[in-house]
């Protein structure tokens, strides 16, 4: 497979670096073919601006982005990632949790690459979303450092749940232009790891790239399957028992 | 009072542009001093990276900007917004929904400004939090413009409850160091605003804006309320009947 791994630490020898040197060095020795966008080594630009588009006629900047797409007059950086995500088979992110989501650099590489036209509609463009689009047939997933104990981002614990927190990444970002996503591979209380730890982690996250042609996809439920009424609202009584929030839309 | 809007959007003329001007003149002309981050026109730096922290001898990154908090290292830009966030009785922060969280460039002011030392404890500086910490007695709320429309971000809608999607900001970052987070102020069907659909908008948010310091926040639960156990999962029991996920920590 192609496997396209965005990686944002601004740190190499930080457990999330020394991670993905793993993940690298493993789906290569499985005969993968490995892109990695180190968003800090490319001295990523984070924030979004009409700077990206070139020469547009829109006002509305969501909209103006559709049209340097169109167009073919995105930046050159922003167009290297299309390409990389279009060859990939599968996109592993791997950063570390700040602040319940991904670090600004990763945001942005979201919020620069995944521009209207591409990987979603507005205004006149109509384009399949959640569980088609451009993306759709390839997996993904998230690889994240968390500095807080597993208790806590558990069914009950007081950051919320770890699957909830990274519901709209999963669902949001990844299943809406058509990604399968697979179970997040989290790795907790990461401002104490010794060596043997290390080795153990190293060893489960080697193990689930073994895998990573065989996981099933988290069951998300697509927008044109006939669950959704025509305001996009999930219809009664299809939801399992007791589901409340973002497991509803987990079939 | 003291207001601090932190304000991300790449054009003035935007929508979000509009209501952060209609909130600076609401909110002076109510007699409030108002200072306004907007962070596209700063040129605010998105990444955090060790550039932001002077010399430190901490090799961790979190660790590190404790270190630079603790010896006063932090980059100029850093210092002066903890400072603004320390002025302010009320912090807004105005942006558009962007996949389904903040646009990166105001990540990136969270990342950077809230460092350990200041917003949180890491290793040996323990430091309260949820309900408590640096930023107890202010008050916080989000306004949001969102393309989108409301059915599909509501109880059942296919993107997630809006609740849900805002909640790793309001309770992960906003509630975290101490604030008292209001319920949001979003906007929705950005893409399609006439101008009398404009001057509705403007009126229910001057309206929000004149009860600003009446308005009940969002009854998160305290860390140190007694809700917790020691593993920080909420004790069997205390839920409302049918709450699950994100809504356990609403007491």
């Amino acid at each position: 497979m192609n496997i396209l791994i965005v990686y944002a630490h601004p740190k190499p020898d930080s457990l999330t670096g020394a991670l993905k040197d793993v993940a690298v060095q493993q789906l290569r020795s499985d005969g993968h073919e490995v892109a990695v966008s180190d968003l800090y080594a490319m001295g990523w630009k984070a924030h979004a601006d009409p700077d990206d588009f070139g020469e547009v006629d829109e006002t509305n900047f969501m909209l103006a982005s559709g049209e340097a797409f169109d167009n073919g007059t995105l930046t050159a950086d922003i167009r290297a990632e299309q390409e990389k995500l279009l060859w990939a088979d599968t996109v592993l992110l791997h950063f570390p949790l700040w602040w319940f989501s991904m670090p600004a650099i990763m945001k942005g590489w979201v919020d620069r690459v995944f521009t209207c036209g591409f990987a979603y509609g507005a205004g006149g463009t109509a384009i399949p979303r959640y569980g088609a689009g451009v993306l759709s047939g390839k997996r993904a997933m998230l690889v994240v450092s968390i500095g807080g104990r597993e208790p806590s981002y558990s069914d009950r614990g007081i950051n919320g749940h770890i699957d909830d927190l990274l519901y709209p990444i999963n669902h949001g970002i990844l299943y809406y232009p058509g990604m399968d996503v697979l179970p997040a591979f989290p790795v907790y209380g990461t401002l104490r790891v010794n060596d043997e730890r290390f080795e153990e982690i190293a060893h489960a996250l080697r193990q689930r790239l073994s895998e990573i042609d065989k996981i099933d996809p988290i069951n998300y439920r697509p927008q044109a399957g006939g669950d959704y009424d025509r305001t996009l609202r999930l219809h009664e009584g299809l939801e399992r028992p007791g589901s409340r929030g973002f497991d509803l839309h987990v079939a």
